[in-house]
């Protein structure tokens, strides 16, 4: 990459792909295409909402979900049977539980690196971005749904010792 | 609370609270008057940028350390020896990384607790928010600062078994 960032192990990502996969289509019924994923260099907004989860054990992350306003309502119509006014506490709560299971199946499947997730927190607001630390960049996985775009981006850096 | 929401020991706001105050002091000559700790109902904008970092181990958690333009500024400038022209990427590395301090050293006088701490992540937008699960009130500790206001929340859950 011409940096000095770690290289991201290609094998810690297809964990988070297939769960987030089953995740939607389990949890919201949701079907999602993945698209390719790739490393994000920049700091290009996120969209409007954004789960945010850390994983701590033999490596340390950080895994965010990020899903525009129609398909963050969507998502919460199909899992509580109520589509939600707005963007609520029952919305955040949502994201935030998709998030966790995520990660939490995720980091099942990773089981040598011995991770364990922190709480997740969800942040919302029009043109919010998410910062990884600048010796990291992860890795961006897209996916399309019927509702819209989703988007997964995973930084993990194993420690040494 | 009239709610079901566990909680929050106060044993556990303490060590953040010392914590945030010497880390400033440390890292950027900045020293910080405290004020009332509270518990978070609402879902109020944070300030500009939040630097987020998930705990994990007896207990799981989130902290985040929320600060204005001016303040994120001042402080990257106080440790780079240079003030950034704009919110770029050492800004949002120094506040990751102050995050990452507060939170490292105060679980550390939490060690009952056997927590370890994930990557941070930055978020910066103007009127963004950080939702914790419904179930979790934070406790928010408002400190300022010659340069401006300063909030680090704080929500814990302690482990069953």
């Amino acid at each position: 990459m011409g940096s000095t960032c770690a290289p991201i192990n290609v094998e810690f990502i297809n964990p988070f792909l297939t769960c987030t996969i089953n995740v939607f289509r389990t949890m919201a019924g949701c079907e999602l295409t993945r698209g390719k994923p790739y490393l994000r260099e920049g700091n290009e907004p996120a969209h409007e909402i954004s789960g945010v989860i850390g994983l701590s054990g033999k490596a340390i992350g950080t895994v965010v979900l990020s899903l525009g306003e129609p398909v963050a309502l969507k998502v919460t119509a199909a899992m509580l049977g109520e589509e939600p006014p707005e963007l609520n506490g029952d919305v955040s709560d949502t994201i935030g539980e998709l998030t966790n299971m995520i990660a939490g199946s995720a980091k099942a499947q990773l089981e040598h690196l011995a991770m364990s997730v922190s709480l997740p927190s969800v942040i919302m607001g029009r043109n919010h971005r998410v910062a990884f630390p600048g010796d990291i960049k992860p890795v961006a996985i897209p996916f399309e749904s019927q509702w819209g775009p989703i988007c997964v981006e995973v930084g993990l850096r194993e420690q040494i010792g």
